[in-house]
């Protein structure tokens, strides 16, 4: 590897929105002797990954993007909460590969007992459920509550913090979360003002799971 | 819908000894007033499904083919033990979709108290739990242990049995299996001879779920 | 067996009007080229079957009345939703017996993340809680709610669907259910009404039971 | 009441060596300020429990046994490891009822992380899995494994304790067991020996359960 | 042992009326020919359990306090619903060991199918679902809910009953619990008059657990 | 905060040897512009953290010496597998508090499907399945196995070495484990070693935790 080892953000919808604010949001990660962090969206992705024929059409074209770059990659995180590909991409390369959804929850079971989920679509729901079992912490999972809200509508942001936090709310209330995980890689600057509102810790995903991959990398491991 | 309606069986290898296989294990189900079955290899597909890359590069096809033959489709099976893009045909077409791992393991739940799974490869049995996980039904899982041939070892079927039951011996003795599931349907003419070596009921799960998808054809939801 | 073989299908309380209603629900399961369908009520039963001692009370007269068709019965299925004597049939009987309470909640783990149960009574509840501990699903379980409405209550038909579609929606809507199981062998003729006012899956388990009864005895097994 | 209060151990086979066993086994038990304890065997019961039939069989027999002593019954104790008739006999009387399954593994609970249990027979088992997934406590098993004798052949205590020891054994060295469950009212006698034998807690499940029933009567509730 | 044998019901908080709340509610488990029972209050401890602090503080105190009555102690009983120091105790000493969380638990377990906890303070949840946890019973709770009353307040009992009556009915109506635990020692006169008002069986875990543990004293293991 | 803010790593055995271990391993996560990091051994703790008396008896020590260096405190690591403290310590201050079993647990459970644990001792292993289970995390438990060897043994590297790639292949090759946790804060220097013998991915969890303490460090969260 002659180039400075890389850390690749793998947005696998094609928003340069959503894109742009997940580079953002990792900017805390880039230290001076740290690996590179670049952030890249998906061409071919959809708009918004909201189905599971989203997330099994953009694979093959992920997994390319993946070797693409190959050469100065360090790692890769998968950012998007249905960490589409994750395990064909751990089948690809060599180094570590991390999946937004399984970090970010991962990440919440050290803040909280029972974590609570936003979602942006009710559809997304059945899919985390199956995920979060075959992670197998169903017994720690609160609720998982939709906000009702596409990708593309996330852009805004004051009537999403709005509905985050109605949502994120009940999750606390009624079902008794004390950690609250945002759903979705497009929610990604909401983290502080969210949990702000709801007294309670707030897991943003992407940084939780860019937070991980610096350690492995330097680390070696 | 012109035509007799069918029970579509998508074995998504490519292998057309695999296929023939499949289509005689499902003849006791074809009936004078019932659907028809067609089992159909997937041109585009692998020689045999043994990685998570194979999935996740064969569904995009499996899909086209799927939407293909919708017209007079009543009911699809994937005839695959890793169930590749199962919900993204649950999301493509109005009729049953049904895989051989949920449906066969379903199958195994109301035959013994803990099923056994026989793998391929080493390689299958995370992908599997993981599944497992997904389906919440860890807790009736014995062991899933692999018989380390690959699909296209299958068809010295001497050898197979052998190793079946070998393996199928040590589920139902060391770990307690009172059932045992085919995990590839490239051993779907296996059933009988090994339920007769191990004394346990055995699953061939595309039997189990084509059967299940009759039902549902015959009722109509 | 010189008569055509039968499934069985032993509604063990002694209410005609369930077993009629049994009757017509599992009518589209009757092929040319298939098993005979009959439905019998058990005269020493309860009228309804509502609770512990009702079941254990009934058992040794399901027996005797099953092993006087032993026959040619190609299968038996157990149509109350607590599979009373299930375990005493299997032990009796060498063909496949199977409980509607069972392979009614097996069909709906491939409907559904989730599954909702309407029972009749408060009390049947923990016993149902219990039966699905037993089977190791408790994971996929959304709820389990009363229509508070006894079995004989159930003929009113109009009284029933209106509970059924009030109960079912808060499964869904409060309890995120999205497969519903009618829990009472004795609202057959309800599933289709009710899957409309819901909007989600529905499952009859007796006809989805006789169906997977089906299955098994076209394949031998 | 006018007789002194009665704590029933109701023995559900006709055998009066496994009763007297009982007997002698609650010794401990009996208070001068506390209540009776009488251990009755069923007579239409079968010489051993040892099939789902037997269970299912005797039921009705035991709720009239129950019933014809309810004068002054203060509690009542089924002692046999399947807990036949539990949850009828809860039904018909006021008082505390328990089963020395239920209550034997809930003792064992405070003594170990995991519990094994001795089984008499292989064909217990599935049984007894059912029953602990119906309690919800299948992650602190172990494993369940059988010692192969039925409970005629437990009279030779000789044979029975070399068997239990052996199996024991393998449950503290390959399940990882450090507490260990009788499971049959007929070992009633060894407990002492094979805790010895094993270096760690065994249960006696008819002692720990009539303490119990002990505790409920003087508390009253 | 020249003394009387005793239980040692020990109080981890410095609170004499919590203590002398205690001896009233176990007075019926004290027998002629049984141990004695001495409940005694830990002078070190805080005024009443509330964080992990303070439990963590108080050990030292309470193995310190064990050990002083070692030499006609027949078992302990650890009064506080997060049964302080259990584990310390138990490599301590050689006698039983209970604490009232785990064996408050254990009874409930045989009391209804869905237990609900009645806890004092919001911030004692996650520590009980972690116990609860660590119990491997989380699939048997239907709710752990706080009444929002410090220790020092339940000695209002008037305003007590009332805030566990509303409290005990959401567990009972919108949790679905069939039986409730008193989550706290003090609170150890409440039982009755709870169980009067919700109609489900109320366990104070004190009681409960002093029964158990002079079952095992007469067992003598 | 004047001074740099840094991350303390708590190891609370008295042990120089065990805490420059601890040091050596952490070097990799210093950066410049990072916080620095401290490992402070506790001279009132035992020489090594064996029992839960050990746990017990250290933990008011543990939470003053946190309470000394608060001012700079950016985070703290609690180095020692059973999370002594861990709670206590998250009431008393602000900043993040990890400890090495919970964090190397969840790093392990996205680098394998099932994981190991490699315990120093038999007595350690209830203690950690009551963590996991409180954890939630069982269902991904393939095995926890003690290598016998006591803290202070430890120091013998190649011995060690020997024990842990014996007892990891059991847990490989037996137990299913893809992934093993070196299950003690003494074992630092092992992991690049082990995992070259056993050919699966192996966690040091104090790397792994300094890692996440980092990332959280970074991000302010």
């Amino acid at each position: 590897m002659n180039r400075r080892p890389h850390i690749y953000v793998l947005n696998p919808n094609s928003s340069q929105i959503v894109t742009d604010g997940l580079d953002r949001a990792v900017q805390p990660l880039r230290l001076a002797d740290g690996p590179a962090i670049s952030c890249l969206r998906l061409p071919q992705g959809p708009a918004g990954v909201q189905s599971q024929t989203d997330i099994d059409t953009l694979i093959p074209h992920l997994r390319a993007q993946a070797l693409s770059v190959k050469e100065d990659a360090a790692a890769y995180v998968v950012a998007c909460f249905s960490d589409p590909g994750l395990y064909t991409l751990r089948e690809a390369v060599d180094v570590p590969v991390l999946g937004i959804a399984e970090t970010g929850v991962l990440t919440a079971l050290s803040l909280g007992q029972r974590f609570g989920v936003l979602s942006i679509l009710q559809a997304s729901i059945p899919r985390h459920l199956r995920y979060f079992g075959a992670m197998g912490v169903t017994d720690r999972l609160a609720a998982d509550l939709a906000i009702n809200m596409g990708v593309s509508e996330l852009a805004d942001e004051k009537k999403t913090l709005q509905r985050l936090t109605e949502v994120g709310q009940r999750l606390r209330d009624e079902h008794g979360a004390d950690v609250v995980v945002l759903g979705c890689a497009g929610m990604a600057n909401q983290r502080e003002a969210l949990e702000q509102a709801l007294g309670i810790a707030v897991v943003e995903p992407t940084q939780a799971t860019v937070a991980v991959a610096l350690g492995r990398c330097l680390l070696g491991w």
